[in-house]
């Protein structure tokens, strides 16, 4: 059944709006952050990421943001454009902010950390100004990232683009994507995420996020309940994860669909998210049935916790059918399927 | 017809957030104000001075907010202590934030300025820990000032009470009250206001008012279409106001109720928003008749232009009962009513 | 003896450097600020006051200043020009910051204390920028208030004034004008107090002045050891104020002069200081001895603590010497010389 | 000749005061940063690389700074007692501010760049209250990196330590170290370059630099008139840098001592002036001439545009004695000297 309807006539299919950052992550991993020597550079962030993983996928995916006036910025903004995103609607900061840096630390496939440089950062310059009505109208959907509500002006740029879009009948993807830094404390948090979370047509977090975004609502609601309290608001799709327990999507028909990880020898704890991303909302868009789009994403979540990078090891769609098949072959059909 | 029911059992009438302020007005008014030599101090602040005016009909009001740790901070808080306010959620500020100031410069009855002193100001540091939910459930209404919402962390304080209001069942009253000190952007002002007024049961402002809410919604609205658009929301009553031209409420049952404003020689052009308020509340609140709700607040309204002051002046019901009497003695019995 | 020589050819006299406030005082003193009702406006500012002391002494006077861009912009402005001051190097703030306020609470003659708006206040705008070498070239000497060492930029504007006048031989004296407002730390006073010290030919302070001063060069100084550390730098006039107890003018050819205060009815403890600078300083462009200075400044510091304004009332020439002569003979010839 | 007194009875040789930073240096260099994929990671910082340099020569270094409380503020904190460099006065920000970062370009030997992320960051946090007056009394010599100027509090607490140096005869050792980031202006620059460089017993910069310093005090200077006029002041020895053309010390005998690069293949054009300052400053602890104390620096400054990192690489004195007599077998005898 199709949960979501596009509106075929538009030419974008996804505009992201968040942050785009540089991953550095140790080559000499497996040791304390202080003791690495040696880093590799990548395109990081999560929004930024999701962006390159549904171009790989065929989507024509734009993206809303401010990057450093820099060779970083050059850097993002290159590697953007070699992988198909449009980048028009990514500008330069003009008072000297810097892109967010995101260091690695890897201790052991399932202990990680991050040294995030987030002070004055580039992503949170967004502005209200550089939200543009037109695009959004020619866009499919679009997804905010939850990080871009952390701090203003980016807060407001998000706030705007979701009116534009509910105004103009594009799509509304939330991604809760939580990270600590930047935010003031737990009101602000739960006041702008269930701001932006009332207007969404998909909401993706991990029950922690659900939590933080219900606090000042009804705190300790299950799954089931805030699936029911999203979709008696705009949400058509409401999907919540728990880690290595697995993921659901409840749909405003009062189905669920639930899906495993698949088995796989992770490098890193990280990156797994944005694969997943990348993957259920191709499926989304290609008309898939949500199972399949679930399976397709935890599919794609597991080849990324196996790679060094967050972007540049996104695989496209035949290399994510083949890893499915793989596993299917190896440990059985219903290997992922709850 | 009852439009608001009021939860009875509730110990308080109204809770008011937003700025409470010191007026100087000048003594030698129809002067510049470079020019002027002498001035009274009084109370100011439109949400301070509906608290006063309410109180001073027989309301029972609270208040949440912020003042200076300084004699101004003893001055407003003593002077609302005498006018039976409660002042159990005002606080004072920790990091020498000044309480706002306004000087008045009356030219003449007709055209005033205000030099206002508003940066770094006490108003504005409300923090979400300051909103406290028992107080909220314990209260018939909240009446939002926007002001509040100009700048973080206030922003956040009355966006929280909002959502616990919503929670608790607590009626909400949002006055627009635009002050273009604090505010970054256009944007930013129709993304807040419009979000207050999406949840609020009361919404009053000018039409100029109403313009900066819709911006970033639809442009151009008449009064009936604003009116009948924040009625699919949750407004039972929209009041939009012409100021000479007189005020109408639409209610959500499709009617509407006009009054003018009663023939006064004013003193000053301000000040009257703040009597419509206060008496216009307090009919409510005592379940009269839309349209003498109107009246009443109409008469105080005329009642504040022509005094020197916006809050020590404001009258108690029997007189404004009085001036009701004597100008349809003086002028007919539908002297305002449109 | 002439201890400072000023260069005849320039026209202007002297040049101050700091704030420039408005001064809020009760009509209706001798109550807690709170109840006061009625106050009058006034020009206000120590560096401001001194500058229209001087100006009705016929000096010529110029400053450097930002002042606000609004009604009390203006009305210091033409209350300066009126006076004869300069004004072309007062410049208006450009990001919304107002002028100084300072409201006095006066509770007896003798217990008055202040308070001061002075968060994103105009005078620490002023930009080095600002300061401008020629004007400094053509005044015979620059007075520094202190307090504009108090943050940045105008800290570093008073720097480079200090280095122009040292540059281009312009005199230059520094009343240390201490505010404890805006300052950070103790460290920072004493760090910035004394680097203008070291440069500057007359230094006029209380005792607590200068402690703060050489806190972190020598603490617990007597009067005749500082006079004697700053006479080792550039100074030639230390002049160390003892309240009540009266005032010490140490020169660096070893003799000190001392004066006590004129009896007098005060009104309010302050505004002396400034009516003592203008008086003394006077005294020393007319070249008078040393004990006639403090004497006229002694008597017109006398006459300004039995005024309500610290600026409107300052007095004339003839004003001071008929209450000196007044004094004298009422009380005998040494009055106020120690 | 000996210009320099040190205190031989002091403990500590050398109190470094200024940034220690993160080097990211690019393994695949020789191409533009935003193409470079991998990143070598060293301690870095002008005054940082100093310390170490000074520690590898056998002197005792202590080291005034804040850097961040993370996994970096680890790293260098590590490296540095590893180095046996007294961390005892190095503190963690409080206020989540991260260590600098600088991402170096290396397009050729002579065309380098770099791209710093100096926003919030640690080392200008450094608080006057940091500033121990017994530690400064307990070394020979502080040397003041002019980096520490360009913001409060740092700004503070390195004026602080000029101060408390002076008043415990401390030998004062300015480096100017001048970068374009966090200055505000030109003028600022200025003011508190020649701030510290008046009270320096030792002033070390590139012609830039001291343009940059005397800017306010007199343009245009020549080397030999700067040098004279440092000598005025305080300062006893002056030297003033020319790239490639080699540099000269002033003293305040009227001598000057010339000394050339030595030839090596250059990897990076950065670093050197490090090594310049180890070596010169050991040559000077260890009371040799002044010629040959250039003649170290001078070759310890070619070892290190000949290596990757700014510290890791820095040699010790045996390598730096081997250098210079090989180099001196290959090229003569006089190949450094003027």
């Amino acid at each position: 059944m199709q949960y979501i309807t596009f509106d075929e006539k538009r030419p974008m299919d996804l505009v992201l709006l968040g942050r785009v950052a540089v991953d550095f992550n140790p080559v000499d991993y497996f040791h304390p952050l202080a003791e690495c020597t040696t880093f590799k550079k990548y395109v990081g962030g999560s929004p930024a990421n999701i962006a390159v993983g549904v171009s790989r996928h065929g989507l024509k995916a734009g993206f809303f943001a401010r990057v450093s006036d820099d060779q970083f910025g050059d850097f993002v903004t290159d590697f953007f454009k070699k992988e198909g995103i449009d980048v028009t609607k990514i500008r330069r900061c003009e008072h000297g902010e810097k892109i967010g840096l995101t260091f690695t630390e890897i201790l052991s496939p399932t202990e990680s950390s991050i040294l995030m440089y987030r002070n004055c950062i580039a992503d949170l310059q967004l502005d209200p100004a550089d939200i543009d009505e037109e695009y959004i109208k020619n866009t499919k959907a679009i997804l905010i990232s939850g990080t871009s509500l952390a701090a203003s002006p980016s807060r407001e740029a998000a706030l705007k683009a979701v009116m534009l879009a509910k105004k103009n009948g594009t799509v509304i993807i939330f991604d809760i994507d939580y990270r600590p830094y930047n935010w003031v404390s737990e009101d602000e948090i739960s006041i702008y995420y269930s701001l932006v979370a009332k207007e969404s047509d998909i909401i993706m977090g991990s029950r922690e996020e659900f939590n933080l975004t219900e606090r000042l609502i009804e705190e300790g609601r299950s799954d089931e309940e805030s699936a029911a309290a999203w979709h008696k608001e705009q949400a058509k799709i409401v999907i919540i994860k728990h880690g290595k327990e697995g993921s659901t999507a409840y749909t405003n028909d009062g189905n669920r669909y639930s899906i495993k990880p698949f088995p796989v020898t992770a490098l890193k704890s990280f990156g797994g998210g944005d694969g997943y991303g990348s993957g259920f909302l191709y499926g989304l868009f290609e008309g898939w049935e949500m199972i399949d789009c679930l399976e397709f994403g935890s599919a794609e979540a597991a080849m990324m916790v196996a790679s060094h990078s967050c972007s540049e090891d996104l695989p496209g769609p035949d290399e994510v059918h083949a890893f499915i098949k793989e596993s299917k072959e190896k440990y059985g059909e219903m290997i992922a399927r709850a």
